[in-house]
């Protein structure tokens, strides 16, 4: 085990605390992201904390991910929400959606519509890793094989119509960063009568402070297009011939690309076949480095479909295509570069790295969601990326970080990246297992 | 007199109090925009200013244009700021702005680089109009005729170099709407290093709540701009070659037309030749028409000739075109009825008319200085505005408003729609004097 700084619970008292976070949020059949915010299932929240029960409780990761499973729907989509009949207080609830419109939606439980980032294939490779002689890992494997080839199917399938090996989002809450100022001008250019607002009642702002949390004026916009979905059947032809937020995102096609090259080893271990998926996760790199690079910034920008033009905006979260492997080794050199900057901190510069915003952005704010506040999860696939090409003081300055928050902060959704403050959510899933595969990782 | 509200102080007294804010400002050579935040003169503030006092003192009127075409630059730039050398302590001082690496600038005092929107020809003939009899207004008018053609001459040479009669300004101050969400795009796709941001610091948040002003993100590029035109020398052309700002305002070319109209009744009045001015007004009229009508919000959006788009945010002081006649009868009533929607509560919906950004836009802020709040000026241009097509209950409406908040608030910078309460500078000068002007005018 490396050796942490001293400052407060020793280790192994933190890992017990980690744990007590997941059992506290565990509810029999899956692991809320936090008690009272999110009472439901989320997808990538679900596959990170699959990640850490992946070191120490293989049997929950397991029914993490089947309950996840268990509501795909028939074409393959791997929806980011499964509700839990028991909680009806969170906006919006499944009958806002409307999922049941589509002919594809499961009818024996309801979830939302859109997806999140794809990080599932991930979480089963790793307990086939850590865990691969506890009893029914294997079996489960097998199982979640077929589903995750047909999770990554439908994403080629439906959200890359021109075949370019690059994927779209279709709603903020897809890229899994609600409120980056990577949207604001697409949601600037939102223009929307009262009528076009379905009406809704927030509920996460009754125990968050609405500081912390995306402005109304951008959850009507998150209504909205919930709205354009449900009323066009959730027919993904139909639905892309108006949808405002159509995007070609950073983070997405960088974790669907891991993910391809994660499903590739999961088939040469289950004797499947993997050059599909080896093939496929190539492509999608190629077409990350052709079409997204900006040189001027040293990372990559997203491409927003329906402007035709690239987003315009330096968000951590792009350079998550070091954890796909997508750069080449003068690329990830500038990527460090901009990294270790004092617009996100990684080595000079004040603050706990890293924030998820451009320090020195127009939409910094130390506080508010993902506009500059520290994640976890992304210093987590940072942290990884960064090992892939021998940045090893960086990784470890990252792995310090997450170590560092957790135990002088609390496990909280997000950090102040100038006072380490926790904000958000309390009793954080995704913070407390992947503070436990950091640290159990040895 | 039309009969207003009984609600706080007659008539009268508003009168005298709107008298004494502008005498409370009265420097003896000018009028400051606001006791402690603007101690300087502001070339618009000025113009609008002088339309008060053309109503009842037309000598300060003649000494406020006087003391800004004093300062005027040898190419006919009218400078945003002239500085009174007895402040040191707003940011940007004259240091900041090196004004005097242009070749152009006066050196017997000193003014910053930038322009604002044209108002002064108008001014020059309300002068004429309401105190044509005074000694001396038509000896001024006879000098100050030249200065507005250098001026307007100034603004086709320099800021149309495609010849497209629209002029383009370079700095969200030359708006005179600073932090407007029309500016966000831009702003944001301006990525900075910290060695390109110009050490400075602000003083205009030790005398008003930061709440109501621009952020420290948006300071560090009006800062960043100020330095780019500073290296150039303010040589125009060589700043077009690389500005990330400039764009094709719909206020600012509208106010244009507006003073090259009253530029020409000016000249019909004095002798001198109209026919130049009436033409450059109809083809600017007639290029706000082709390029920058939206169909779909129903009113005129501004250009970014950087990105090359339109700027997709409706804002009220896009509907200044009514102030300056340039729709046709159709497009006036599309934006009467944009106008009377909760967008902008002209008419049905809540709060004070008319909001600055619409209600319903992704960065409305009831209290952020131009993202949101009513402002005098902008209800003064549409009241006159709405006039001009007939629209008389609404001209009504917004001049009651005017009143109404002078009279229940106070004569404050700017006021929250939603509440009424003022923000900004208190004693604001163009609220007391655009108060006077609608109360004087019978």
């Amino acid at each position: 085990m490396k050796e942490d700084e001293p400052a407060g619970p020793k280790v192994e008292d933190l890992i017990a605390q980690a744990k007590m976070v997941l059992d506290f949020n565990w509810t029999g059949e899956y692991t809320r992201p936090g008690p009272r915010l999110y009472p439901h299932q989320w997808s990538w929240d679900s596959a990170l904390i699959a990640l850490g029960y992946a070191r120490y409780a293989p049997d929950r990761a397991m029914r993490e991910l089947s309950h996840l499973f268990d509501a795909q729907w028939k074409n393959g989509l791997l929806p980011q929400i499964v509700f839990n009949p028991d909680f009806a207080a969170y906006f919006p609830d499944a009958s806002f959606w409307h999922a049941d419109e589509s002919p594809d939606a499961p009818t024996h439980l309801r979830t939302s519509g859109i997806v999140q980032p794809p990080v599932h294939a991930t979480a089963v490779l790793a307990l086939l890793r850590n865990a691969a002689e506890a009893p029914g890992v294997r079996s489960f494997c097998e199982k979640a094989f077929s589903r995750l080839v047909s999770w990554h199917d439908y994403l080629y399938r439906e959200r890359d119509p021109g075949g370019e090996n690059l994927v779209y989002i279709r709603h903020p809450w897809e890229s899994g960063m609600d409120n980056s100022p990577m949207w604001d001008a697409i949601l600037e250019s939102m223009f929307l009568y009262p009528s076009d607002i379905p009406s809704y009642k927030r509920a996460d702002t009754h125990f968050v402070s609405s500081e912390d949390r995306p402005e109304s004026a951008a959850y009507d916009r998150f209504a909205y297009l919930v709205k354009l979905f449900a009323e066009r059947n959730y027919d993904e032809a139909r639905i892309r011939e108006d949808c405002p937020f159509l995007v070609q995102d950073v983070l997405f096609n960088s974790l669907l690309c891991r993910a391809e090259r994660d499903l590739a080893e999961l088939a040469r271990t289950l004797g499947e076949e993997p050059s599909a998926f080896e093939a496929r996760a190539r492509k999608t790199a190629e077409a990350i480095n052709d079409k997204l690079w900006d040189g001027e910034r040293g990372t990559y920008l997203g491409f927003d479909l329906v402007s035709g033009a690239h987003i315009k905006v330096l968000a951590a979260p792009n350079f998550v295509a070091l954890y796909g492997e997508v750069p080449d080794r003068k690329r990830a050199r500038a990527m460090l570069a901009r990294l270790s900057s004092p617009s996100f901190s990684l080595t000079e510069g004040t603050g706990v790295p890293v924030t998820s915003y451009d320090r020195l952005g127009f939409g910094f704010s130390s506080v508010r969601y993902w506009r500059g506040p520290v994640w976890v999860n992304i210093d987590w696939f940072l942290m990884h990326g960064l090992r892939r090409y021998g940045y090893e003081d960086e990784a470890d300055r990252l792995r310090e970080a997450i170590v560092r928050l957790c135990r002088e902060e609390g496990f909280y959704e997000y950090f102040d990246p100038t006072t380490g403050m926790g904000h958000g959510s309390d009793l954080f899933s995704w913070t407390a297992a992947l503070l436990l595969d950091v640290v159990l990782e040895g």
